[in-house]
């Protein structure tokens, strides 16, 4: 079937709006690893997708899948040790603190969850998040998911801060004036939230600041914005939808890097490599409390099958030290962006943690004005040569290379390769 | 490992209130049609469990999912056959105003999404709904799902009416009167709703009405609050979860019984066959708007394999005529209920809509005094004697029997035979 002909049917009973990547849209039908093919038999090289985490159809979590869906497939209200040996097991790679686990079905309903908890436990509604955040998509996290204003408007339990970035820095400042100011802005956010009589619930973040452009934080900014949010009674939720399971390479969870154990941890995309589950690592007194005054139930949530897929993503990432190789690879990239930098003065700025990468591009050095449309050129000329990356940012300005894990060398030599081949031709 | 063992590592991790049925928990390790198995091989008829609506494991919809999976898992931003396929089938199943599918993980999610569309097509946002409800468990939707009181309380947005229900009524009335007073208090709804400002976003209802019992509707309710609903503005979501995909036998849809059309209707639990999948299929006009007006995008939502999923579930309600099933055993297992009925006083009322059966136990025929604790030990009786049923009503003292949809009249005897043995033990 042609393109042309599939985008019409799906026009018709998806709608138009129902996103679609690239200028032209792609036919994908087959993965394997870090490989996609289309309808054509056309491969590309996949360096933006974190969901297939293992690598697609990474054949041990097809098994667990498949084996599982085969024997049994309910809920958690039998018991089953799928769940018990995977709620362990995952918990075991966190701080001790952090002890019971709760399951659900995908990002947003972890972070819906953590939400609730904090506001039953906590007393207070208000939310403090940043500006470009992506967190979910149900009314109370869209209104935390600030890259995309809410239609419903802003509640007025909420506090967007400007995200912290070293790169774009605040009011021209750097260093420590520059986290000075960051964490100004929680301490106007907190007074602000107390003066209206929202109170602080939590402050939400990705450990990424993904959608924010994967910024360099001033190095003191989390631990000292969290004491903040402590000292007012709210809570520090750590949603790891896209810094967990060792995308950071140096530790298992993102928020390791910032040195302050959270009290809550959401869970999602990459943690059943594809499989619909999510779910909140959460000190045990915040469940107890939370689940001892409402019935929190969710029907897919933990299942079997589920808890097979996500058992299995362990066992890949422990075999196949991709965590390690996140590291190692993920240096290795880094350095070949270093050199692209070098080259090409459209590039700003490069950041990167583990396998994830951002790629500033600006039209000029000096005033760092972002080149959105360069951008989105480049990624359109990426996926034409055969290289599947997007882009974020405020400004939609960067490069966002996110690949699964198993990326190797070969394959980021690839990527630069192509990458320095599109740059030269803009 | 024994019960206790589990238990008490389950309570570990998971907490002590996350909920489990029966006095004495089952441990299931496999299930196959109509039938679970416990970890020491005894088994069990589910006459409760609607997740496997084909049939536990069933292995059409195993293969698909196992085939689908080891073949490409990816999501919506990228073409694929899968979903377009499953939304042109899904659709063709409705009445063609209801022509767009928006594909999310589950009950909950699809909820959300749809109050979300009507709060935003509508500009307002108050939301009708029944008292004893349940719809999810998301901070919006657990606003409406009125079973379990939200720890948040109820914003000024929410209006929960009496579930319309012909055995126990309300203020004494019956037939006509009855049904006048359920609108009026739809009526009252609304013109509370428009006083303080919210206005009427939507009437979300379980066209089962099931947490509320399963009750006998007064055959013009709906229809008389639908067209209140509209002329205030608001949008008629049918909650499909419970009564979709031919539960109840005479339809495919549970709306169909009332003879209305709704703008929005969300699907859940017997989608998948317990792969988390969920949709909101809507009228087109809805869609365009809403999307036109937020990004919406849902990571699992409508991935190849869960449409995988979905697709199989199709195929084989249509191979195995389970509909059909569904209207000739549930006609077969009524008739059944009324014999027992005749036998045990404590039986008040046998309600039936195709395999979905409610037996409301009572103290006293006359005063209709709810039995909640003799419902709690005919549950627990049933189980041992490896029969699985629930209860639930405003005074949990209804009998939940809700069985897969290949539940056959011999499935139906053995059921019949140990609830007449436990009724006659009591």
């Amino acid at each position: 079937m042609s393109i042309d002909t599939l985008l019409e049917r799906r026009y018709r009973v998806l709608g138009r709006n129902s996103p679609l990547f690239y200028e032209r849209p792609l036919h994908i039908v087959r993965g394997e690893g870090v490989w996609l093919w289309d309808h054509e038999g056309r491969r590309y090289l996949d360096a933006y997708n974190n969901v297939p985490h293992v690598g697609h159809c990474h054949p041990h979590v097809v098994q667990a899948v498949a084996r599982q869906a085969a024997i049994l497939n309910t809920h958690t209200r039998y018991l089953h040790e799928g769940i018990v040996e995977y709620a362990e097991r995952l918990t075991a790679t966190f701080d001790p603190s952090l002890s019971m686990l709760m399951l659900a079905c995908t990002g947003s309903e972890a972070n819906e969850l953590a939400l609730r908890i904090a506001n039953v436990t906590t007393g207070n509604t208000g939310v403090i998040c940043t500006n470009f955040a992506y967190h979910g998509n149900t009314k109370a996290v869209a209104q935390i998911s600030t890259v995309f204003p809410p239609p419903e408007g802003f509640g007025p339990h909420i506090r967007a801060i400007p995200p912290p970035d070293t790169y774009r820095g605040l009011h021209g400042l750097t260093g420590a004036a520059l986290e000075d100011a960051y964490v100004g802005e929680v301490r106007a956010a907190i007074e602000s939230l107390s003066a209206n009589g929202s109170g602080v619930a939590a402050m939400l973040i990705c450990t990424m600041f993904s959608s924010e452009g994967l910024p360099n934080v001033p190095p003191g900014f989390v631990r000292r914005a969290v004491e903040l949010v402590r000292k007012a009674g709210g809570l520090y939720i750590a949603d790891e939808v896209q810094g967990g399971f060792g995308r950071t390479g140096r530790h298992m969870w993102g928020h390791e890097h910032f040195g302050v154990v959270p009290d809550l941890v959401t869970l999602g995309k990459p943690m059943g490599n594809g499989h619909p589950i999510s779910g909140v690592v959460s000190r045990a007194d915040l469940v107890q409390e939370f689940s001892g005054k409402t019935m929190y139930f969710n029907t897919f949530g933990g299942n079997p099958v589920s808890c097979a897929a996500a058992n299995a993503v362990l066992d890949v990432l422990e075999r196949e030290h991709l965590r390690e190789n996140a590291r190692a690879v993920g240096d290795y990239l880094l350095a070949g962006l270093g050199r692209l930098a070098g080259q090409h003065p459209i590039v700003g700025d490069i950041r990167g943690r583990g396998m994830f990468f951002a790629v500033e591009l600006v039209r000029d050095r000096q005033t760092r004005e972002p080149a959105g449309d360069d951008a989105k050129r480049v990624i359109n000329a990426m996926r034409d040569r055969g290289v599947l990356i997007s882009r974020i940012g405020p400004h939609d300005n960067i490069l966002k290379i996110r690949p699964p894990m198993p990326f190797r060398s070969e394959h980021a030599d690839l990527l630069l390769a192509t990458l320095d081949e599109v740059l030269a031709g803009l």
